[in-house]
């Protein structure tokens, strides 16, 4: 129900101005070589990860200072044209297509790491920085960085999706570790949200607000992230069990015991065998937990010991556990390839990943009926999650050509959405909205929806921002 | 600078009828007895911990249950009317001040603990029950819920003010450990914001926005919180230092070093000559911290070392701690009595809590200079912190007859908000801005001031949620 006093006078339509030619003279006028209208580089950026056709923007822009960006957004606002933000384009739910053309910002050359602040475990960096770039960076600091989603993804893109990843069980999510930001508003101001304290009791909490909105309430130029130290030792192992549901069940444990785990990953029968096939490897070809404990050492093995005691419980075994580095990349190897080794799983189609998360209690049942309707549609759909937090994805391997294979992968995605739901859990643990889950939102959130959208209408007046993004909207009239 | 394009409709207003009487009436017939208009009970409802001037509401509403407040709500909004949430009125910057009058609704009756669910370690609780309630309650469960505010506050109150504690250290503040709200909007819907999973990228996080608005986007009336497991072992225990600057600098290191210290409090020498006289204990009258460790008994002790080895660099001394529970009592019972000590170190004066927060970095410079501050002014303010965040509290003894020790008393305020915010830290760690921070905003936020504007003026367009607070507002025209 939409609340008549909060029915924003602008309701989230797209920007009213189809014709963007005089914008896009605009931004040549003042970016000259550095924007495109290639046809190929505009494709490559309307990309998308899901089933949707591409929708490229009308102009590409590489920005190398966040003025650039304040000066393209402030000339897109001035013509009503839509601008999205691209980190290195590894969204998943079509964040970054352009349903209704307008310019996108490429931010990769804004990939400076501005300052580490080891005394205080922080460090501020511009949004074009990746994961795995910032991480290399700290190698000699004793620190480290600890969200991983599965692509080595750009920091302001990981705080547009809220995204978490291996480590979130421990370290928690892009929510938990941004202490600020610096965002340009739809008008093109740039403001700062938040300081380097660690915590703070003025204000409205921008920061967390602009996290998750994914690229809709303003553009990251520049973010300041909690750091962690590299414990003294880490231990990493696996173990098997006879069915997904003892898995989910020793997690459980695991979790309502509160283990300080540092990982815990599953990974159905059929993604280990990928796993084996895509990198020759041997593992046993069960339903599998991928784990890590970090400590002192003896900490870890403490850790270790009590996880054994559990798993005995689920009927887990071949339990063993390294604290060797080389032995350790090697099994979290295997870990991160799942993505690639399940898409050889059938090299012709496409992977659609799709996540959910549920309270933990609720784990083994919601995995257990996502495997029995991934059976029952005949599709192939390794399952793999970060367990510990109750989330876990769905890759089903899809003939993007076969309008019934797609419907069925719909099909499936949509109930493993409104089970999770149902089960007073989220369509979506960390891949976002964007457009693939847009139709889950009224569900998940009903009569806080009209919030959202009064927010947005607010801060975003013609609406510019990503528009066609996180919920449903309309043509433009 | 405001940006034009964001400049609210109604710039924050203060709600445009002066005339409460037909606003009263209509309330009194909907609901009778749980109103009252008696002089006694609505000046105790605008109390104030800050140095103003009592300012009550018009009537005071006791309900019942969520749809008394949103019925409640709905009425003040239709005739433009203020409203203040109450829960046991223990925030300490204004935040309960009535300064446009209106209704204040008092939550103590909405006290029931409405579902533990153990599997998952959450619980659901009305906003009136209070953080001790809740614990006594969990007694058995081997769960508990640690954020501890100095004062036996409501969870609703907590909500509102994004506080914290001693335990923040280590299991976050409110933005951390609250998973789900429902609230009840301006308009008086009652809507839901979040679910029980740990995490979700699902739309903007309405849930932290709500955290720390102070009654000014909603009121709160169930709130869904993370609990933790007790640990097997707790070790608590203290240790002196010759100098403040000394006692940060290692919290500073332990913090550095990634110790995963469950508490670590810092008392000035005037705190703990204060506490001494308080209490009758005989602790040695310098610069002391109080620190817990909590986990396993091995790793309890080997915390215990490593944090030995670190104060030794220091000069600390006379470290001892105990794993026995009534021990650990006795010591933390001092540091809770740390409020009602100082305010005996002159019983005719007021106490004025202040707090800051600044990165760890900046903690012994922040609290050096704030206490040459305090010194040179003449004005008792022992100084007690939770120093593991960067957050400290200064508590002024002052005469609040005396206009010029109010004066003297603002003026140290004044400095030691500026002072962590040119620190890149905050004017406020956890206690909010109510009406004593207001002018200190600009400084802090900027130009991100107006994009709270933009939010409040779209959520409450009549401004009647605790209208006057966290920004200075025009007088209504």
């Amino acid at each position: 129900m939409l609340s008549s006093s909060l029915a924003p006078t602008t309701p989230n339509l797209p920007p009213q101005n189809a014709n963007h030619a005089e914008a896009i003279a605009a931004l040549q006028a003042r970016f000259s070589q550095q924007l495109t209208t290639n046809a190929t580089v505009r494709e490559q950026h309307g990309h998308t990860m899901t089933w949707l056709t591409n929708q490229p923007p009308d102009a590409v822009l590489t920005v190398q200072d966040k003025q650039d960006v304040a000066d393209a957004v402030a000339l897109c606002n001035q013509f009503k044209m839509p601008v999205i933000a691209f980190g290195i384009g590894s969204s998943l739910e079509g964040q970054l297509n352009a349903p209704y053309g307008g310019l996108c910002i490429d931010m990769h050359a804004m990939n400076a790491i501005l300052r580490v602040d080891n005394e205080d475990l922080t460090v501020t960096v511009q949004p074009g920085v990746t994961r795995e770039q910032l991480n290399h960076y700290l190698r000699d600091t004793g620190l480290f960085f600890p969200i991983d989603p599965g692509a080595n993804a750009s920091i302001g893109g990981m705080v547009a999706t809220r995204a978490s990843g291996t480590n979130a069980v421990r370290y928690g999510t892009m929510k938990d570790v941004v202490l600020a930001l610096e965002v340009v508003t739809a008008s093109g101001e740039i403001v700062r949200t938040g300081t380097r304290a660690k915590k703070s009791a003025a204000g409205y909490d921008l920061t967390r607000l602009m996290i998750g909105s994914e690229g809709t309430l303003g553009i990251v130029t520049e973010v300041t992230l909690k750091l962690f130290g590299i414990s003294e030792c880490i231990g990493s192992g696996l173990c098997h069990f006879p069915t997904v549901e003892a898995a989910c069940q020793a997690t459980m444990l695991t979790i309502q015991m509160c283990l300080p785990i540092a990982r815990i990953e599953l990974l159905d029968a059929l993604q280990v065998k990928a796993c084996n096939q895509y990198a020759n490897l041997n593992l046993q070809e069960t339903p599998t937990l991928f784990i890590e404990f970090h400590g002192t050492e003896a900490s870890v093995a403490e850790q270790a010991a009590t996880f054994a005691d559990i798993i005995a419980e689920f009927d887990g075994t071949d339990f063993n556990w390294h604290t060797d580095e080389a032995e350790r990349k090697r099994l979290w190897q295997a870990r991160h390839n799942a993505y690639h080794a399940s898409a050889a799983l059938r090299p012709s189609a496409k992977p659609l990943s799709t996540d959910a998360c549920v309270p933990i209690s609720r784990l083994a049942e919601c995995v257990s009926e996502t495997a029995k309707d991934i059976a029952a549609s005949g599709m192939i759909g390794p399952i793999v999650g970060h367990v510990g937090d109750g989330n876990f994805h769905v890759l089903l391997l899809v003939d993007t050509d076969n309008p019934s294979e797609i419907a069925k992968a719909e099909d499936i995605i949509g109930r493993l959405a409104l089970r999770a739901i149902a089960m007073e859990g989220t369509c979506t643990g960390e891949h976002g909205i964007g457009q693939g889950k847009q139709k889950y939102m009224q569900q998940e959130h009903g009569d806080a929806l009209p919030l959202m959208q009064a927010i947005k209408s607010a801060l975003d007046p013609n609406n510019i921002l990503n528009p066609g993004k996180i919920w449903p909207q309309p043509l433009a009239g």
